[in-house]
């Protein structure tokens, strides 16, 4: 066991099906701002949480696009002081929840997100508004971690933003949000999620209480992931999917992630697959080498798994992705031999894959990119 | 999986052998009471940790006794209060921590433990004073609950007080404050933790989360608890008990207890066994019965934990017991065949023991406490 650990997640957690359609308990403020997007705007699903706050002021914010950007958390800042915002809700996919969260501290911090992030020198006071975030994909887990992902559109960058005002008051689970997802979304967030658990479980930072939440994850994840792609409206195969995403972000929040995130960047932003997507097709070879320095560690969780074998896990991984018409080769996302050097650099340029369980180096990074071309 | 849960706790923890050696970083206040019991006072452990404290004024209440009276709380309060504490550390068992919850909330809250607790009529506000547990045992969890333990002297009753305010600001885990903990109380304590993680496990209100803490923590227990109590100063074993303490303490602060604590409280107080030995005295026969409405979740951790079947698990908690020279039997702490039935009355009293897995009722528990009379 590590010899060391800090362990700090204080948010509320309330899961329940159908939880979301009674939401008067959790909220102490009387004007409230629901951040989402316009797809759950579309789909009515932002306005039916906000009609059912019974007696509240509420005023939305719809405009949140995926990579949310400091202008567009500049935009909904402004719409929260205006209407003098005391509860800021986040409902959505990581975006939503990420712009809620600085959102609801600039309500009592003045100015730009700018001042406060990104070679901003402020620094973040007391968030007196309330800050409550509903996922509404398996995935993210952000609806459980103090971080939130911006990008810098001047400069060019997407940057994590780490505060504990960012711990949400409550995280509002409800399966019955994730009825609706595309099976394809449902089979990426899902593998995101799974990516979580394994990383935080392999992390060179693991700690034991994070390992426990982990295993449990995964195996939540693998006895309901295909259920939930095959009948997007099974109540038992979303919920334990979406209490599977919330016991991985609990592990990942106090470890972080490791190599599968760090290359899973440039395949995001240059090769344009989608997070899950991006993180997943690496998987299986992580698993593969996971073995140099976490023998022992996947030994136990492959059992616990029901595998026989750390390879044979990584096998029945891959086989899923592929029932789940998930990409588990490179070129299958565009990437050509010639782009492998450089996705090797940008994923090597992200101190988070010196947290992987073997040595990761420009050899070692491309061979495992070249073994899944 | 339950349909419906909730989960919180906030309480930041940070875990290193020698930690409580340099206590400021996580202290905030200027006037620092340290509560504990004579024990630690006589072995110097308390003032060294005082000492510690650099640029503090320290103060020291040294009187608490093992279930701790309301008289002890106003006495250590009245003394909280002339010293101004803005910290309240509790050092030592469940005795002190639990004392120090409360007093660091009636540094602030006019009055008597008895306005608030057992038929008082004052609810406490907020708690303006740290609070800092540092457990000196690896058994009672208390460092990461919201529940204090006093007894009535009044009423001659020794009840439960539940409340947001008690959880702790930081849990500091120091394995090294348990190398003098005598080996009968190494065994005793360390089994009391693993019936904490495995009545979260089986109890009928578990939740995911803490299924897997559970797990974990059994699994450290099982694996050190032998080493701890043979070697006193080994340091892995002594990290590894205090940790799963802390794990299991996790646990069980969500899910309550069920038929071994109920059945543990007129066996201390009627027949003078130690709170662990009482717990674990009945922990193989409730093993052998959780079959009864929870043989999937038994199974599955019986071969977790590297056991063949759920008796042969029942089995070897029996065998441990008796290598560590604990009672495995209630005729050996005094009990006779006529104490059955009101042994069985009065834990049929406490509501935790319906989260048993199985039937409890006059017939059944009185059946229980025969098979191992």
């Amino acid at each position: 066991m590590k010899q060391k650990f800090n362990y700090y997640m204080p948010t509320r957690i309330c899961f329940e099906n159908g939880i979301t359609k009674q939401m008067n308990d959790y909220i102490k403020g009387e004007r409230v701002l629901i951040i989402s997007d316009p797809f759950l705007f579309d789909n009515g699903t932002a306005t039916r949480i906000g009609e059912g706050l019974v007696g509240k002021k509420v005023c939305y914010f719809s405009k949140i696009e995926p990579n949310p950007s400091c202008e567009s958390v500049d935009m909904a800042a402004e719409v929260a002081r205006e209407q003098k915002a005391d509860c800021v809700i986040g409902l959505g996919g990581g975006s939503s929840l990420d712009v809620a969260k600085i959102v609801s501290c600039l309500v009592s911090n003045e100015g730009s997100i700018y001042d406060y992030y990104s070679g901003g020198n402020r620094t973040l006071g007391n968030r007196t508004a309330e800050l409550i975030c509903i996922p509404t994909t398996a995935g993210t887990g952000s609806e459980v971690t103090n971080v939130g992902v911006f990008t810098n559109k001047k400069a060019g960058i997407k940057m994590p933003m780490v505060n504990d005002e960012f711990w949400p008051d409550y995280a509002i689970i409800d399966g019955e949000l994730t009825f609706t997802l595309p099976s394809k979304v449902t089979a990426s967030t899902g593998m995101d999620a799974f990516c979580h658990a394994i990383e935080a479980y392999w992390n060179k930072g693991s700690i034991p209480i994070c390992d426990m939440n982990a295993m449990g994850a995964m195996k939540l994840i693998l006895e309901n992931i295909k259920t939930a792609y095959d009948e997007p409206s099974n109540p038992t195969a979303r919920g334990n999917m979406i209490v599977a995403s919330l016991i991985a972000g609990i592990a990942f929040s106090q470890t972080r992630t490791t190599g599968i995130h760090a290359l899973s960047f440039p395949l995001t932003t240059e090769f344009g697959a989608s997070h899950g997507t991006a993180c997943s097709i690496t998987l299986p070879a992580f698993i593969r080498i996971s073995k140099e320095e976490a023998w022992d560690k996947m030994k136990t969780l492959s059992n616990y798994l029901g595998f026989e074998s750390i390879d044979s896990f990584a096998d029945a991984i891959e086989n899923l992705m592929i029932s789940m018409e998930m990409p588990v080769r490179l070129h299958e996302i565009g990437v050509k031999e010639e782009d492998l050097s450089h996705i090797t650099k940008v994923g090597l340029n992200a101190a988070i894959i010196q947290l992987t369980p073997a040595v990761m180096n420009e050899e070692t990074v491309y061979a495992l990119l070249k073994s899944i071309l």
